[in-house]
């Protein structure tokens, strides 16, 4: 019975503690009992990482800071303190912050912005305001602009899509768009592409305030002063310096003018918070917003344009600043060269307790476990690599510049690449290459939850039992691996994966506290002991997770890279995008039936008018054989991989050369599925399976190239993009065999 | 192609105005040309209903008032100028009328409610404040009560049901619920189940106020001092004088002791405010409330319980108070013993130039277009009954009386009853019988919309087309009857279907004007003038469809009634309810496998506990195969009877006593589909296939007796219910196959 067997893995996992290596038989089947595993997940201690995170969070730390320096330094004192060796590694990047900063109603009343997040008594950790930068969108550039207000809700295009239905333009006007729905960077960039000439961008207490929850400091919501921060540079097109796109920023570095950096925006933007935003949404009039545009504010929603008219000022100081990454390694003892990295940023926009300072003292913590781990005789099999990015918050800054410049030896030399940022309270999230999903599946079925007293991996899969739809549970309920998501941008993995095709991994926990201090002076110890995960709990598993995880894949014999879970998603993303293609025929046709038909006339209501939409073209059919073709071989391939590993496994030790040449080729797996010649318009991203959004921001385009052509309506760009996403694929199924080959001359020894 | 046949259409209508009887052209080819129709429906002018709506709505006229004595007798006055006999019946019923009414919050801070809607200087004609009846809920009982508030979402049952689940009882408790998503009586009779000892219901400003558009007078919503009045007698129980069921309120009926009035509310309820509601709610702390619950106001939304406690104390004048109905017919010349029956009430909250004048003026429309055609000759086949309903609002009171009272003539001689009730801009909403479905069907593609110039039934399409799932838009292309809503309660048709079998259609226009006035002293002409049908164009619109609908009523040679589109909705009723059968065991089944399993314990947030549902008792399997059996013998008789029909249509001439026994079967049709027996539990409703769900107050039960055991988990019901729903089919397919014999017969020969 269910209950039973689940309360007898319950009963097994409690009689581990008590007795060492009991524990294992509680393990999946899939993964050795390794008595360094267990040696490494009893070290890290919660005590430890409340400690790294009230010093590092201490006072502000945003790149250009003093305490962004001396964190650097501290931390690579720290890493050198349990036997690593480290340092730093320092790029000079362009970094702007503010010199004016104005936001004003100028019609029909005026109304000045305070722009201000107010110091709370209570809260004695919300650094000292000297030495914070104020709230903006860092990489707007400067501008003095006027003009009439229009309400663009997330901003995103099918937003404008639907502004276009009332009839309202943003030509020559400013825009105000709320936070959420789509990386930030998005909103100013659609703006401008759709004719605004500024970009307001506020926290609605509908996504981000009172409607959630109390506010800070009743509670961890958003107050009405509380402002979001952060970066608005068009990542999608590349990440990093903007003056030195594809290089690392070192001092010799060829620069660009900052006139033609692409990815500064090209209309001012600045964030403000609700309590800004009230007056000015509530002056507007024109048609009422449609019921999914509202928000949490207690006004009617009205799109403008007008009758409020706003007055956006902006000037930065474009500075080039340092940046300082913390490199730390522990050699490995069989293949040095092959790296495991994994890394965590350390800048934070002012004190950041919990973004990023919560995911860095996990990683430390896990650092130190190591170090006494090699107190105790253990020597990983392969080079352990940690990095501590600095101003992963203005765009990646750190990460970027680092692989960058170190890409042709990581493009040689790295595994893997295991990424963290903020940590929290709840459940497990995984998301990465899907190679690696049966390897982290394990990984999560090896640790306990410290609430519910199971693995991570149970509790996702209960979570799906009891929230999912009917198939999400039936796929839980089978037992298999749960799928992980795959990844778009908004942390430091991006150029290990999307750069470079280092197969990557973004883990963390969170997802039980809904809090309203993102990117906020907020965002502090107080906050994070009183409203997140207060005791470290989760920062111990963070730590004893991604350690095993490092731990394991440092120590393998055989790297546990694995094609099935790959070829089965690589199959659902051509199903998807013919379903897709098949989706907007129907949609174009039937609107195209609608309109000739009359029937957005007769249903238009005069006193709230809508235009009809545009007629649009129909997708003609498209050819997808060489993705189906190339994921049926895919799929070929990954089946023999799995068949020649089984046979070979009880042969491994006496066939260390056929291992090392099967490692060989799969550290090279994911780089298969770079294009060299990038994606279409942004050929920084090579990576055929995965990248942010164009328009999203964060959000992944799995199959970017066939995707986005076909979702921008560029048909006759989708066979192109097809025939590279299947010469990535085959070039990956190649490999795939190659390695099934070697393998299988062991099994048959 | 579509788009040129539409124009084809439009411009058939165009030239129809122009010459009269070109129009029969684009009419439905099953509607004959009729030239009384044509001249009927040139008649009705908005400038009348104008007029009448600004006279009735001149002074509060709520039952017991001067004012709704003197309408009634004006309203009788007209029908006598326009050649009509007419009378008042008078009926004496109980209505209760308030003398204290205070609610206050007493802890944690003092906040007394205002419990007042003020008068606006812009608005003349919300009513003289001395003749206003304040805010209340009519039928609450007296009570002085203090206790703790917990919020109740909209207090349905399945709101207790996640309320359980928080560990938050209403025992001892005053809840406070909002306005919306089931009929207001139902939110304290099912608080006083869970044993709370009072009720507070608010309008929020989510369902009802800023959050859908400017407030009154700036725009149509409620503003922060509205209130909505309403009844909340128990009318799924029985509606009418809670002292006469069943009977009508003469002066002589037996009347019960009050205490004995099973459709008093158990416990005090009092309408307020959004205004009044906020600081009542801001006081609660407890759980947050579950995202859904969470309405507009700029707070976050607890559930309590407490720490907000608040007094409510509430006492009535409980008198006997006089109603007064008008009714007016105009005698059949051929039928004088067959009754069209149409009506709408004539009592409001208070000025009501919406709720009902609006109404009840395009009644009055249709009465003098009616007396226009007296005086030209016409005489109408049928006898047509128009009725002016008082104590609507309060409970159906006077039409249940007049029903009750006039019982056995109903059920002997009334072919059909037209209800309406409010009128607005927008499109046609048609419920009712299902014998009905292809006459209104047929009677909205005779009339002209005056906003988009194509027919209300081919607005209705277009929108399905719109905005339909694809099945609904496959279905409304397919371009056959369009399907009409089952009644459930919430006008005067109740008593008429429910309590006699009279087929019932309740029409009227509306959906594209929201507004936040109902039942509030602002719900007046200087509203309506403003916000609403400006011009009286939708209630000329509403003059003409339903005029057509009686007239052609009252003039068919053969009663227009159908049967295969009645017994295509029976064959979905029965499909639904095995349906919605293996879905509770599917949702038990699943739910005690997840006990069992302890998935809701992995999942639970120890800062956001979560109880976990009661293990559920799964549902049998249970015989549906009477009720299969009884919708195959009606498809058949059904086919059978409208092929009959055809065959006979060209010779209805030469057999007129044919038809005439026909008829008389006709009439009788929906009289079979009652139990005597009534209802479990309330044996007033005794149509086996619609009734108000005893837990959703006006939303409609069809096969309500088998749905509701079902849904209620009273399995053991089931099968009874099947066996007396399946033999009320049984006998309306009896006489359907002896229609279509007579029918047959002409048709042979």
């Amino acid at each position: 019975m269910p209950k039973l067997s689940r309360r007898f893995l319950v009963t097994l996992a409690a009689l581990a503690a008590l007795v060492p290596g009991a524990r294992m038989l509680a393990q999946s089947a899939s993964q050795p009992p390794d008595a360094w595993e267990q040696a490494f997940r009893a070290l890290p201690a919660a005590a430890n990482i409340r400690g790294y995170d009230e010093h590092l969070s201490a006072r502000p730390h945003a790149v250009g800071s003093a305490y962004d320096k001396e964190n650097a330094e501290w931390i690579a004192a720290r890493f050198k303190e349990w036997g690593w060796d480290a340092r730093i590694e320092r790029f000079d990047v362009l970094f702007p912050t503010p010199k004016v900063r104005v936001l004003e109603m100028t019609a029909p009343t005026r109304v000045v912005a305070r722009l201000e997040e107010p110091n709370l008594a209570v809260d004695p950790t919300s650094g000292p305001k000297a030495e914070q930068l104020p709230t903006y969108n860092a990489y707007s550039i400067d501008g003095d602009v006027t003009g009439p207000l229009v309400y663009v809700n997330y901003g995103r295009p099918s937003d404008y899509d639907e502004l276009a239905r009332y009839g309202v333009s943003v030509k020559g006007a400013i825009v105000i768009a709320r936070y959420g729905a789509s990386w930030r960077g998005i909103k100013p960039k659609v703006a401008a592409e759709h004719g605004a000439i500024g970009c307001v961008i506020y926290s609605d207490p509908a996504d981000d305030g009172y409607v959630l929850g109390d506010v800070f400091p009743q509670g961890p919501m958003r107050g009405p002063d509380g402002v979001q921060r952060g970066s608005v540079m068009d990542m999608p097109l590349y990440p990093g310096d903007p003056l030195t796109p594809g290089v690392g920023a070192t001092p010799d570095a060829r620069r660009l003018p900052i006139k033609d950096a692409a990815t500064l925006t090209k209309i001012p933007v600045l964030p403000i918070s609700y309590g800004d935003a009230q007056p000015l949404l509530a002056a507007l009039k024109g048609p009422m917003a449609p019921a999914a545009w509202r928000g949490g504010l207690p006004i009617p929603y009205h799109i403008g344009s007008g009758p409020a008219v706003v007055h956006l000022k902006l000037a930065f100081d474009w500075q080039i600043r340092p940046i300082y990454d913390v490199i730390a390694r522990i050699p490995g003892a069989v293949y040095p060269d092959e790296w495991v990295v994994r890394g965590n940023h350390h800048d934070a926009w002012v004190t950041g307790a919990g973004d990023p300072v919560s995911g860095i003292s996990a990683e430390l913590e896990e650092a130190r476990a190591f170090g006494e781990l090699l107190k105790k005789g253990w020597r990983p099999k392969r080079t352990i690599v940690y990095g501590a990015w600095d101003g992963e918050e203005p765009g990646l800054l750190g990460s970027t510049e680092w692989v960058e410049a170190h890409g042709p030896e990581l493009r040689q030399h790295a595994v893997i690449y295991i990424n963290t940022d903020s940590n929290g309270r709840g459940y497990f999230d995984m998301s990465g290459s899907h190679t690696l999903e049966h390897f982290i599946n394990g990984v999560a079925r090896s640790v306990e939850d410290p609430e519910s007293h199971v693995s991570p991996w149970q509790r996702l899969q209960d979570r799906d039992v009891e929230r999912g739809t009917p198939a999400e549970r039936r796929q839980a309920r089978a037992g298999g691996d749960l799928s992980i998501g795959a990844l778009g941008s908004g942390s430091d993995y991006t150029s290990f994966l999307q750069h470079n095709g280092v197969p990557s991994l973004n883990l963390g926990y969170g997802g039980e506290d809904e809090t309203g201090n993102y990117h906020s002076i907020y965002d502090d110890f107080y906050f994070y002991t009183h409203f997140e995960d207060t005791d470290f709990a989760y920062g111990r598993l963070a730590a004893q997770t991604v350690g095993t995880a490092v731990l394991r894949m440092a120590d393998a014999r055989l790297l546990p890279f694995e094609f099935t879970d790959l070829a089965g998603t690589v199959s659902g993303y051509v199903s998807e995008l013919q379903a897709l293609v098949k989706q907007r025929q129907a949609e174009a046709r039937e609107r195209d039936r609608e309109l000739a038909d009359g029937v957005f006339a007769a249903v238009n209501d005069p006193r709230a008018p809508l235009l009809p939409p545009p007629a649009e073209q129909v997708a003609p059919a498209m050819n997808f054989a060489p993705l189906e073709n190339a994921a049926a071989a895919l799929t070929a391939a990954a089946g023999r991989y799995t068949k020649a590993r089984a046979a070979a496994a009880p042969h491994l030790d006496d066939h260390g050369d056929v291992v090392a040449a099967v490692n060989a080729k799969l550290m090279q797996s994911e780089r298969q599925m770079l294009d060299p010649a990038g994606l279409p318009g942004r050929p920084w991203y090579r990576h055929m399976l995965y990248a942010p959004g164009f328009y999203t921001g964060y959000g992944v385009k799995t199959m970017p190239g066939v995707r986005e052509a076909i979702e921008q309506g560029k048909y006759g760009d989708v066979e192109r993009e097809v025939a590279r996403t299947a010469a990535a694929l085959d070039r990956e199924t190649a490999l795939v065999n190659a390695a099934a080959a070697e393998l299988e001359r062991i099994g048959e020894k």
